[in-house]
């Protein structure tokens, strides 16, 4: 009895205090509550945003920095993008890099033989036709290879550096060449970088340096960078023979591809948000990155469902060449340079289920956002914290717009990272939904508020 | 002061009570209690049992029946069996199929081009030298096939059938090839047997049937299935281009390897245990069964180590050619039909976290079973349940002697079963312990205690 009493009464109590006071900071919040909760129920309606997904990942291949593959699904893009009656649907060329593998393939000939799943590393060059037979040396760090250089010489080197950050643990990819030819290694290989694995090979960009001979660089499994450690401590000579037929191309023209919706009074203001439509060579590049593309082309496909035509013009946008130099965000830059930037927002972490954003701009921005981000806590998917960004938006952010990147369950995305793995069945529908109605509102939001998102 | 007081007298209660008055039917864990804690206690006090079975499954390379890897390891058992001072360590010849896998690959045409990863199935023949290129008819099970024979004409079949039970979609690999050439397809694929993918294939055994033509049989990813499965359906023609070598020769001598702590009163009745030391020819076989083998010998080794000569042999055995036809432990009856078999034991499960046994028996015998299996309740692998065995020891088991099996938690086991990825890494050093400990103590006692295990 005394129940029913609490439950009855609570809500008369707040009617008397209807309507409420607009709390100070919750104005923008409550003007936008009803518009977000439609967007969130049309987003998260049907599955439509994974749909389109398994098209553009399917229907073309993986879409590596000058391949077919991506122009045809930029092709795709812009014919479905009209359909969708957007605006101002076009691509902008740019120059990108074209990193062909080619054949490749590592055998094990001592011990005993055996084929070991490998990917070269983007920029590696090739071996000589015959490929590279050499002693394997196994090391845990850059400072073991340089107390080791002389086991070094003449060998392939292996950095065998189990998963930590991938900030950390990517230094390998990225210098390993460079460290292991400074020691006169005759080619590199590296551990995947990543924290699981079913003898899955992990490719990933590479550099060389001017002044130091370029070696062949690639990436073996978690397993059998053990499985070479451990044979090297048990005194057995690892012998491989490494065949990469790899070689960097001239650049060629690619492409952004991008639609928006206009704004309706301030067309030249700009929220624009997005991923990279460029993939690597292997597997589907469904999470890394279609998924961010997707996300941002499906949110505004809801608005415009919706009916909905922002103050400010919203612009979803699939960059190219991520993988291989951020050549797409750069002359994005360049190419926009006479409009202003209210705000850029990527995804690029994988479309896994979303809880928020990491924000980088001003304090009262800040405040703004997250006041935004309370629309969102009905699907839990409203914390934004301080610091974020992304790849393709962070030459746009280093001209002084504010930028987020979207936040998400990462607990699987180095698994299938840059692999073979990455493929559309390991997302879930209702969690890409959630990503398409969380860049949905708050792009939306920023685009419509009265006042401008602040610098 | 009242927890100090109940702390000091629970004990004195207890002393009270001692010795304790045995309970019905717990005479024989009484009696072993002692003796089951040290074995316990040897076993798990380190991980030398893991370090045995990187080195039995790393120094040769995978051991499939036929193979020089497989005879390799076994002779290498044979020299450390002996060091361990077994007695009547020994070998004991058995011919065994020989199949061979040689070069194969799986290239899609059509739509585009892509390299799906395979593994052809055991006995399957090659294709001709160029291969075969086909469309692709995927069917989601064998109804389905027969309903649409008319659209599997000339093409090659995809059986897409998720993983449900081991036993449900195994039908899909072992018939397979029958079943398409049946309907008249020119290849069989299907999709491999596992709830989990990272762009794993799995290979195994398959079969073919007299009368009906032998065509191609292999295994791609779960993921390729999907993919291939949802071309399909959006009407895009796949064309796939297979070629294997694989060839099946004739049958070669292979062995059967083994070691026992003689019997000090009955040294004809035997119990026996392990697993099979053949392997697929992908990974390592290390779950499947290297960790089998291991833990019945790792279990001798600490019996002798604590000095323990039991009243009935025990015998540790490594069974050839298991997943080719279990020739190994058919052959073994013959050998071994002057013998009196108490008991036959095998873990083939993996050797992850163990909860127990299965048995097949008499009531009687599995009621002394499960009290043996309350010495084993302090490292939680004491449950015996009804019903269990393996497939090395079935035959052993058709002639009457009771059979169990080692229960473990097998949730990943699929995961790695018969592909690249079933390697020493996934397996947990403790762990390996505990299944040596629970195999130990079981087989220990059974061997020791004055009552014979009846039939």
């Amino acid at each position: 009895m005394r129940t029913l009493i609490s439950r009855t009464l609570v809500p008369v109590f707040l009617l008397l205090l209807w309507p409420p006071q607009p709390a100070r900071g919750q104005e923008i919040a409550d003007a936008y509550r009803e518009v977000a909760n439609r967007i969130i129920d049309a987003a998260t309606g049907d599955h439509d945003a994974y749909a389109r997904l398994t098209e553009l990942v399917e229907r073309f291949g993986p879409r590596i920095s000058g391949s077919a593959a991506l122009e045809r699904a930029i092709d795709w893009m812009v014919v479905e993008m009209e359909a969708d009656g957007f605006d101002n649907v076009h691509t902008e060329r740019v120059m990108v890099p074209h990193w062909v593998r080619g054949e490749e393939s590592l055998e094990m000939i001592l011990p005993w033989p055996r084929d070991l799943p490998m990917l070269g590393l983007g920029f590696s060059v090739a071996t000589p036709p015959g490929g590279i037979r050499g002693e394997v040396l196994v090391v845990n760090s850059f400072e073991e290879l340089e107390a080791r250089a002389d086991d070094a010489q003449g060998r392939i080197v292996l950095f065998n550096v189990p998963f930590t950050t991938y900030g950390q643990t990517v230094q390998y990819r990225s210098r390993g060449a460079v460290a292991a030819a400074q020691a006169g290694a005759v080619a590199s290989l590296i551990r995947s970088v990543t924290p699981y694995s079913q003898q899955t090979p992990h490719t990933g960009n590479s550099s060389y340096e001017d002044g130091v001979p370029r070696i062949p660089h690639a990436a073996i499994t978690v397993e059998d960078a053990d499985l070479l450690q451990r044979m090297q401590e048990r005194g057995q000579r690892v012998e491989l023979h490494l065949r990469m037929e790899a070689q960097t191309l001239p650049d060629v023209p690619g492409r952004n591809v991008m639609a928006e919706i206009r704004g309706r009074e301030f067309p030249d203001e700009v929220v624009v948000f997005g991923g990279h439509i460029d993939s690597w060579d292997v597997g589907q590049g469904a999470m890394d990155d279609a998924g961010g593309v997707v996300a941002a082309w499906e949110a505004i496909r809801i608005m415009k469902e919706l009916g909905l035509q922002p103050r400010r013009t919203i612009r979803a946008v699939g960059w190219t060449s991520e993988e291989q130099g951020r050549t797409g965000g750069r002359e994005y830059v360049t190419e926009h340079e006479d409009e202003y930037h209210v705000l850029a927002m990527e995804s690029d972490g994988g479309v896994f289920k979303p809880s928020g954003f990491g924000f980088t701009g001003s304090d009262e921005a800040f405040a703004m956002i997250q006041e935004i981000g309370t629309l969102l806590e009905r699907i839990e998917s409203g914390t934004v914290t301080r610091g974020g960004g992304g790849a393709d938006i962070s030459p746009l952010m280093a001209t002084g717009v504010p930028g987020m990147g979207l936040s998400v369950d990462g607990t699987k995305y180095f698994w299938y990272h840059h692999s073979d793995a990455d493929t559309v069945d390991k997302l879930d529908p209702d969690e890409v939904a959630l990503c398409v109605a969380t860049m949905a509102v708050m792009a939306y939001v920023v685009a419509d508020m009265p006042d401008r998102l602040p610098r």
